[in-house]
């Protein structure tokens, strides 16, 4: 069970540098285990080049090592914040990649502006507030995992499956390791379009409600009709 | 006969990702044989990695499946609107290539600027008008087709073989699948060297009538003289 | 001798793709055999990955094909008109590639900005004046290169190894088929670093003549001492 | 013990191209033998296609070379006059990657904007001043290592390892040359966020210090906590 989960977070942080969303050891990918309260996730520091699915790290909820030689990602406690606040995710990226971390600078939440944001994206991906220095002192890691929740709120995460946080980076989810890293390389990119997009027509508008609405609910919901069935 | 030209459909909705144009199993690639009237299309989200040229689907002028396992893409109701409006289109593609669908977010025609364009596209590439609520809620996809055919308008579409959808992203088009993948080539080549080229000099001029002319017509019509002959 | 040049000639133009400065049968590159008064050009329309030495085309001063079964790029009468008048240059390429050709279709020179141009470019990379309607109606080709030793004028070529047309693209060139390769791939390089460099900073200045001159200085003329002799 | 040197020399200057940051015979990578007090550099002009370690030359500290085949670097001075005023230097590398060299040319530091940033670089990267024409004239590449110290000051050079030198190109370090090349593809990728970011928000604010202070100190010094120990 466990080496199953193991070998599927294995792969979806092998796919972060195939996608060409990390560099080195940057990013992080992991997945839940809801019956036993355990997440997978990757150990922090070592190269992609060298990973084996061996060396991903069992985590309690609390954080402490369950299994694994290494110690685990230094983000482990965002994920476990994200984890214990919505019950519908089931894996969570966190990269440096290029045009979403541009957008977490620029301290802007990437504008929904056609149709292959709202495919994935429920309108604007949000940018949190900054973390103040308390918050960056006491518990940096966790408060990262608040402060992306108290952005996100109540709603259905799988509805906006990912967001940018201020000054730093995005974080993404799904309901499995696979989705999130699917919806990393999807943030990304519409990070990318909308930056050019911005960048030839400044006056441009956001897309059209019904637009968004449309492309959407193609793709998910209960009148979905994109793929197989 | 419909085998063959499910092999010619596979390879060239296989092009796509050679040339960086989709990632996963966005866009797609038809064909028509306008002697059966039945087109053949890619099926609905299926990976490229693992796609084959038997799950190709054939479907007659009115949507419905004559052979295949798989559900046809998404867009197909498209493909077929613009099949029976222009009967010079022997195949067609969509993508949502990202410098070509940030200009089609931008709401901003393509303007024809250098040679470049106007080895293959004459005049600027126009972006559709908004589709209405009520366009979107009742035939979405295939109103798609007929608002890029009421920006066509009546001309040679083979002179203007691709247009952007507002908010959306390209078709292109050409006496087969094969010329319309590299017509989606050419765009996207074409979307980031303008986006390029007024980020440089916003005041730059279109391209002269006189050297637009001289180069559509060295590759296209009687007098042409690219290319071995 | 001539087959030499052939396979010179046929690996310079397979530099194109390698290097990403073409796709399709764009772009062409040719060399000159002074003795024999006859250039090495790539024929018309062949794609890359079919293309042979053997398929390089030999054609004369005068334009006619001496020797091959192709029909000669298209812009060779450009490649003559360069060959008869600046005997310095024994190589000749042209590309569409994306950051020049911007640049072509932004009509503005690629200012010298910083040392990796002066390794290469003594001063700003000339942007020719339009063709007028009847350079273009009457000899297009052959005026493309007229055009081009206009703006060039009577300096050593080799110092300022390439130009770009106005709304077209670059023609590059150098003592050798391979050393006007290299020249079109420094081209395109510092026309992407001069359009970032140009969106950084609008204010920013032209390289330090001092510098400039130590730079081109340092690679080329009696001087030089870099590389090993 | 030099030849194990000039092995690590040799894969530092190899991952150059790996990581996209050089083309043809651009940049060079050199680390240094404090105890025998000489340095390992890449021979100047040696294409990396055909680069062995063997290749490598050793020279001493006052720039002559001890062991090779092949002359140095024409950098070497500048490689030389860093190490000899930063004992805690170990490997040096010089690029002209696209975006650092755009930032260069633009005259202008790379801001620190977020997190990428200072898990390497504490504060922005400076840009030196201009060198006179004397500077340039007397003793170039001497000079350049001069005015990056002279940028740098008396700081921990491993706290900002890397700077830009106007109008040319990044300079990076660390305590080998592993490490320095690290930082050289670290530079290139802020750089090019910085770009974008700037880009799209022309008002946005430098990281917040206790941001930096976090991110920095959790990957350098005594409380480090990023990676394994």
């Amino acid at each position: 069970m466990i080496a199953q989960l193991k070998q599927q977070v294995f792969e979806a942080n092998m796919a972060l540098p195939h996608y060409g969303l990390v560099t080195y050891t940057w990013g992080n990918v992991s997945a839940i285990d809801r019956q036993r309260q355990v997440i997978v996730i990757k150990p922090s520091g070592v190269a992609y080049e060298v990973m084996q699915p061996d060396d991903m790290v069992v985590v309690d909820m609390q954080g402490d090592v369950v299994e694994g030689k290494y110690r685990p990602s230094s983000d482990t406690a965002t994920h476990l914040a994200l984890y214990r606040r919505y019950p519908q995710i089931g894996g969570i990226v966190h990269t440096h990649s290029t045009h979403a971390t541009a957008w977490a600078q620029a301290g802007l939440a990437i504008p929904a502006l056609g149709t292959t944001h709202a495919d994935y994206f429920y309108g604007d991906i949000p940018c949190t507030r900054p973390l103040t220095p308390q918050e960056v002192e006491q518990a940096y890691e966790k408060n990262t995992g608040v402060v992306i929740a108290e952005t996100l709120g109540d709603g259905n995460p799988l509805h906006t499956p990912g967001i940018i946080v201020y000054q730093h980076g995005p974080f993404c989810w799904g309901k499995d390791a696979d989705e999130a890293v699917h919806n990393a390389v999807v943030m990304e990119e519409v990070a990318k379009m909308a930056w050019i997009a911005c960048s030839i027509n400044p006056r441009l508008r956001l897309i059209d409600d019904h637009l968004m609405n449309k492309h959407f609910s193609r793709k998910h919901g209960p009148n979905a009709y994109y793929g197989q069935r």
